[in-house]
């Protein structure tokens, strides 16, 4: 009797089912998927029990997406592989800011202010003011005028407006660089908040000893014509959650002190490259 | 300004965040999980949109599970991932029956049945009578008496009685071997069948090029005391999807002539290692 098929054998059985003749890229992508799960499954030594714990996590995960929650985007955000998919798609060279997670509080269409404008629409009794000002630029230290940043924070209650259901539009706004490249922009002080923790990905932070909290920070996609634009954040650098941010967003460039009620943060953008 | 933080300096990051005091084997799972994902996201250089289509397929795989649908399993077992699992945790030596996949239509409890008893409950017009039978022995070609044969099969209209919500027990019985090792089983030759194939797993074979037949089998659980048990087929060797099973189940091994009304097969069990 010959000996039995290996699992290298196996694996190599599954990646030449598919055929790349029909959509190369699906293919390749399912290919290094299948090699990444194989690889896993033989590493940990995988047992049936562990599997369809597995299988029951993921199914879970699934059942607990609607249409405001997405239980699948927290797990890639848990597990950094959103923070990953930012650092790997980012063309910048060294010297411009860094970027972080992008998150899912982002509202197309948020409102244009003017520079200096405030972006409070709804006050709450803990609000504490922040004027947070700066410039854009180039790498070379060059101001960039009528550059964009399109910011987004949490409410002083731990909500973004979206999650209320509410106006969408309290603490967002789109702002133009002046031509010196200045920005003004009038907002709260942003507060630690946390993920929604009531589902499969909670338990999974519980189960493993971590904890559910992000740091406070203030969203922002700064972009200009010619330029390659930054998802990123400004971290309050006072936060006791910023070594142990529940989505890895954490960079020490992009930390920040709010302390005194202003902040400021010259952005640098790499042009695009044809 | 100092250089970005790497990939790698990232995965370190993520896989230090998880505590192993507090459950080891689920932190050492977790942390080949997140190296073997990342790894693969790098690998292809994921985009944002294909890491969204990511995220919908295993939205939907989820919202396609209920109490008879597992489309979770379903992608384990067309990634080859099943296939592996049983593989990597059969212990028995090179000589022993090959194992493969136990799929999701076993049902505890079937009927027991006696020497040559047929495990037919229900008559299909389209039924061709199959006498199955030989032997259970050791490593050694001793017989083993006593040995149990826990067997279940496709009905002849391409469905499994569970399938259908119907007795659980048409084609199933638990059978016994005789003192000299030996069985017979009267059943009807199994014929192809598709996966369920209406979901996004069925989305996934058909934009990848690949189909979603099995090839005719009877599935068995061989089992002795002292024995490591075997999960596995007996394939028909006339059927054309031997080279593609769309779950990666076939072994040369375990594949037998079933075109004469009749079919033999001499399983061989390895003893239990303490």
């Amino acid at each position: 009797m010959s000996s039995r098929i290996t699992p290298a054998e196996h694996l190599k059985e599954v990646q030449n089912s598919f055929d790349d003749s029909m959509n190369p890229r699906l293919v390749e992508v399912l290919r290094a998927a299948v090699k990444h799960l194989h690889a896993f499954t033989a590493e940990v030594g995988l047992t049936h029990k562990e599997w369809f714990a597995g299988i029951d996590f993921l199914t879970q995960t699934g059942k607990m997406c609607d249409e405001v929650r997405q239980e699948f985007i927290l797990l890639s955000d848990t597990l950094g592989v959103s923070m990953l998919l930012e650092m790997i798609n980012y063309a910048a060279s060294d010297g411009a800011t860094e970027p972080t997670v992008f998150g899912p509080f982002h509202v197309d269409g948020a409102p244009n202010r003017k520079d200096g404008e405030s972006i409070i629409d709804q006050i709450f009794p803990t609000d504490s003011p922040l004027a947070f000002s700066g410039t854009v630029n180039d790498l070379n230290g060059k101001p960039i005028a009528g550059a964009s940043l399109d910011v987004w924070q949490v409410q002083s209650n731990g909500l973004y407006d979206v999650q209320q259901g509410a106006s969408q539009r309290n603490l967002r706004g789109v702002f133009k660089t002046n031509a010196d490249g200045s920005f003004t922009i009038n907002t709260v002080r942003p507060i630690d908040y946390t993920i929604p923790d009531d589902g499969p990905v909670g338990k999974m932070l519980r189960a493993s000893g971590r904890h559910q909290w992000r740091p406070a920070h203030i969203h922002m996609v700064v972009s200009a014509d010619g330029f390659i634009p930054v998802i990123t954040h400004l971290f309050d650098q006072a936060s006791k959650y910023l070594d142990s941010d529940a989505v890895f967003g954490v960079r020490d460039s992009l930390i920040v002190d709010m302390s005194n009620g202003h902040c400021n943060y010259d952005f640098v953008l790499d042009s695009t490259r044809e």
